[in-house]
């Protein structure tokens, strides 16, 4: 260290904190700042969106609470529940508010967000994955031990021996659906007879009590146009209601018969004895699904509004035609279609690179951005974004309302 | 709750916490319960890493340790010094391995990844990215104001009056590079004389002080074939380096001149003035890196050894030619080309999807798996995986060494 550094450290020891710099009108709040006026659940200073540092991600209110009603109002009146998916939002508080529309669980991809929202305060879990290792089944039967409410999916004979055998020697009766295979082979026992079995044989193990099934047809959610997504997802879950059928004659649980998702929400009720819908992204949408068209309108899917948004800053803008901004991939991720500029038009996004955004004008471009200016992305594909953040503001007319920690992210173990 | 769920709970209580279950001989653990294991920097208990619970970030330490040297005796022969980029790592203890490697300072793209790394005791930072707002100025100049050696840099004359100003305003003389474009329009200044009149009024502004340039030719890192690249990448720097001529002819420092990256390592001293390069991807390599050829072999670029590894754990194998794994897009990104399985041929790995990866085999796999086997992935493209993980397991000899927290994942801003 040179002499001139440690004079200068001396100097600025001795100055203390006060030399805050703040050149221009407009101030701004670091994620720590932020953090410090955001006291008890209340915000303890006005702060505009526009004034948080980015990259940042932010919910809008009121869009996500009409998302939330719209989607317990269309499953309410078409005679089934909704049982909201907690791998996209990652967030107890809004599997809270979903809870509290009427949802009658939530379900999770891993026991890792299973516990991660156990330990945030949310009850109803349907782990929606199989546990196969040793270590997850002790995880999953541990958290069955203090989660009454806690229901784990298997798909093979083998499996739910151990998770029996597992739940006995912990003096437990573990709840358990069968996950039956919509045709994709991804994860799931085979519709019809092998899925019957399975049920038969969780039915007489003593560790456990069925309650019946899920068919989760992931592979029809982003077909375009609502029509051809129909037709393609019902007939897709035939065999599964096939299924359906064998239990019921056997006098086996159907209790919960869980599938959809967003794309398929206003469809899945048509699968006679489905009880409710495994929906994840309508909270938030993407441009992915915008993109798919809905019933209503077949060039974009609108039955929900994009909720969630990554705020960014252009970094430059000293070349023709385009603009660089902080936002790149690992805060957008790499999904296409790409990220869209909320509120403008003629310009495009990509977020193809690590660290920087790429903003390309077209002529008929709405505005052209300079250096230090801020701007909001509609986000290509919102499950993995969101676990690329610790944190969400929840914003509400433009004014920061709330920081919710996005509790189970990474949490993919 | 029911009366069942009751009496349940109550005698689960009572059974207390020794019901572990453990149906086979192969000891599982728990993120938690390897924390628990690790005190004050050493393994209380030996831990294959398979026995690690999935997905887990792998760094295998001998081939981490023969990279880092392998790029410190090259950069040394060849008369240059390395700058690591700690965005790639986003780990102090790495970056602490580097600079003991004899490696002059390391980069970063983000304030908030330097930041974590000052609070983890790394002090020769240079951030390469430009920081525009009131916010991040402030940032960088309380950074700066603690570390005597972190240097920032600048794209634009307005900015270099922003941040002199700023600097001036808490007593400070902040070191500056000048950002050079190499030509890709993302970031940096026109090189000759618009970076020149930059460097001169830097020079004269009373809060900085410069102390050379940099020009990050990110587009010829991954340029396939190695005399294509070196082509490419020498002819792109030719007008960074009559800039740098200028800088000389004025009288200005070119204390440093950094550039380059992994693609170029071995390449980029032969740009006259270079002082440093930039690497970043070497500590891990990737599939990405592998396929762009090295000199010494054109089909696969072997400078470096593959370090870093995701282990997975196969979920379903019940469906004829594949199967299904723990580790999708949150654990390994989207990234092409795709993960590879690690000392296995014959088979393809996708992480297309959001949670599950997909394994899927020829007619020469070179084996098969069943329900709870574990593989390790060779990642697709290491900087954005890294982030997505909050720690890496460091490996040695296929037992666990350490826990090394990613103390800067998810710093994005």
């Amino acid at each position: 260290m040179s002499t001139n550094s440690m004079s200068r450290r001396r100097f600025l020891q001795s100055t203390g904190a006060a030399a805050l710099w703040l050149p221009t009108a407009v101030k701004g709040y670091t994620s720590s700042e932020m953090q410090a006026l955001y006291v008890d659940g209340v915000m303890q200073e006005d702060v505009s969106k526009w004034g948080l540092d980015t990259p940042s991600l932010c919910v809008d209110l009121n869009v996500l609470e009409a998302n939330i009603a719209r989607m317990q109002s269309t499953t309410a009146s078409n005679g089934i529940a909704s049982r909201p998916h907690a791998k996209t939002h990652k967030t107890p508080i809004i599997a809270q508010m979903q809870l509290d529309s009427g949802s009658v669980g939530i379900c999770t991809a891993k026991v890792s967000e299973a516990e991660a929202m156990f330990q945030h305060g949310i009850e109803q879990i349907l782990m929606t994955t199989t546990n196969v290792t040793p270590t997850k089944i002790r995880r999953a039967m541990n958290l069955r031990e203090s989660c009454d409410d806690f229901i784990q999916a298997t798909d093979s004979p083998d499996n739910a021996r151990l998770l029996s055998a597992a739940a006995e020697s912990m003096g437990m009766v573990a709840d358990i659906v069968v996950d039956v295979d919509p045709g994709g082979h991804r994860t799931g026992i085979t519709p019809g007879q092998p899925a019957l079995q399975l049920a038969q044989l969780i039915d007489g193990l003593p560790g456990l009590r069925l309650r019946g099934l899920l068919c989760y047809d992931g592979g029809s959610q982003h077909v375009k146009g609502f029509e051809q997504r129909k037709n393609q997802t019902l007939e897709r879950l035939v065999a599964a209601t096939g299924t359906y059928d064998l239990f019921q004659q056997s006098g086996l649980s159907t209790e919960i018969f869980s599938g959809g998702g967003t794309g398929t929400y206003n469809i899945d009720h048509e699968t006679r004895g489905l009880t409710d819908v495994q929906v994840g992204s309508y909270v938030f949408m993407d441009a992915q699904y915008i993109d798919i068209g809905g019933e209503s309108d077949a060039e974009a899917y609108n039955d929900f509004g994009p909720s969630l948004t990554i705020l960014a800053t252009v970094l430059n803008a000293q070349y023709e035609g385009r603009a660089t901004t902080d936002a790149g991939a690992k805060s957008c991720t790499i999904n296409r279609p790409w990220p869209v500029v909320k509120g403008e038009t003629g310009m495009s996004y990509t977020s193809g690179s690590d660290e920087f955004g790429s903003l390309r004008y077209e002529d008929n471009a709405s505005r052209s951005y300079e250096v230090g200016d801020k701007l909001e992305l509609i986000v290509s594909h919102c499950d993995p974004v969101v676990n690329l953040y610790n944190q969400m503001y929840a914003i509400r007319n433009d004014r920061v309302e709330a920081i919710w920690p996005i509790a189970a992210r990474g949490m993919s173990a």
